[in-house]
């Protein structure tokens, strides 16, 4: 517990090591929420963006790669356009969604959270368990977009395919913010909700049950959060994996 | 331990319900590998895979989608062009890399297999904890390359672009088979390595140590696995975290 909050109070005094120094709006948000409760600590994090990355061909490393465009908000074809003018590499257009990490107290802590981040639609979420008994919240989406716009500094697609590519991401940017909209609804509902678990007992039955709790008025707090059901998920991978191939031996 | 061993079988009798009705190459060796193993548990797996979906601009659901093309191996521009024929939609060209999902009977051996997988370059992979402490540990990749093609049955890119793109999408697949063979050799040497949980005192100080016997063991077993300390990763937005916004409150 106290070690907990020792780390915790460490993190939030660190300077923001980001190129921006400062968080996403919607990221910031939502690290206030969680970070009010001892539980929990926002580590990293971003809104979802638009990108540009102008690499030597050896793909999307650190080390070699410029970045032409960044954004946050919806893109224009102007400003990609302007951006690909500069590029002398090969050049990839991303639309990369909302990620957050979040360091967890206890492992239940982390098990609320990925349920609420699954139940909004990233499906991708999971949690790490590192050495010393770290635990760490992962909340990521299966959205993706990757498209190679050009080749040694020639561009390889059309002024209307990347008109057609921007109106995509553009898309793909909508449905990021709606989750992003349903986890924090769900969130402050779960939050809200739950047990906390400083008032039971450190150790015994009540505390392995303390979990369950959580789950069964998650399941109105759900309801609430997204009534009609629906998730609106596009190219989810996971859900579709029970096309894949299960274990035949 | 009953109670997993009945859940495996249960899963392990199963009709496989994959359109393929059988499990990928590799995937099949590393379920032989891990269901050898009284604590693990495959569930769902694809070695990675190009995919042509056609849609009706609604995104890649599974409801509105047909796959005009799909394969595991390296792809070839003519085999691309022959499934675009038959396209009325919107066509989406998709490399998917390596996923696996395992179940674990106990927390230290899902954060085995994380370990390893995240240290063969699957950065996404991550646990989940389900309602009734099942466990599950997925191995996901970073890897992605998603690229709109044709909008309302119109080709949108040109020849050359599709050979362009065809080329990009192996070497993806390249890396996603190096990246398998390494899990599947740090998996062999770590399960070796690892003293097996039922050996263990099923409670008290011995057992909460064994993940760290675990981890020391892993330290050697990941420089005999990658020798050279390179993981080649492309497009690792997972490691350019820290470049994310940090909390700020």
């Amino acid at each position: 517990m106290a070690a907990f909050a020792r780390r915790k109070a460490q993190r939030l005094a660190r300077p923001d090591p980001s190129r921006k120094r400062a968080l996403d709006a919607r990221a910031a948000e939502l690290a206030r929420l969680l970070n009010a409760h001892e539980r929990f600590c926002t580590t990293s994090s971003c809104d979802g963006r638009v990108l540009l990355a102008d690499t030597d061909g050896g793909g999307i490393q650190k080390k070699n790669c410029t970045w032409l465009l960044v954004t946050h908000d919806p893109c224009a074809k102007g400003d990609v356009m302007t951006a690909l003018e500069k590029s002398t590499g090969d050049v990839v257009f991303k639309f990369e969604p909302f990620v957050l990490h979040v360091l967890c107290r206890e492992l239940q802590d982390a098990q609320l959270l990925h349920s609420v981040a699954v139940d909004s639609g990233f499906r991708n979420s999971g949690i790490t368990v590192g050495r010393g008994g770290k635990i760490t919240m992962a909340v990521r989406s299966t959205h993706c977009l990757e498209v190679p716009l050009s080749h040694k500094g020639r561009l390889m697609v059309s002024d209307e395919y990347i008109e057609f590519l921007v109106h995509v991401a553009n898309q793909k940017m909508e449905e990021n913010i709606r989750r992003i909209e349903r986890f924090h609804k769900g969130l402050e509902l779960a939050l809200e909700a739950a047990v906390p678990t400083d008032t039971l007992a450190p150790k015994g039955p009540e505390k392995s049950r303390s979990v369950y709790v959580h789950r069964r008025k998650r399941r109105t707090i759900r309801e609430q959060a997204n009534p009609s059901g629906e998730l609106e998920p596009q190219d989810d991978t996971e859900s579709s994996l029970d096309l894949f191939a299960e274990i035949m031996i």
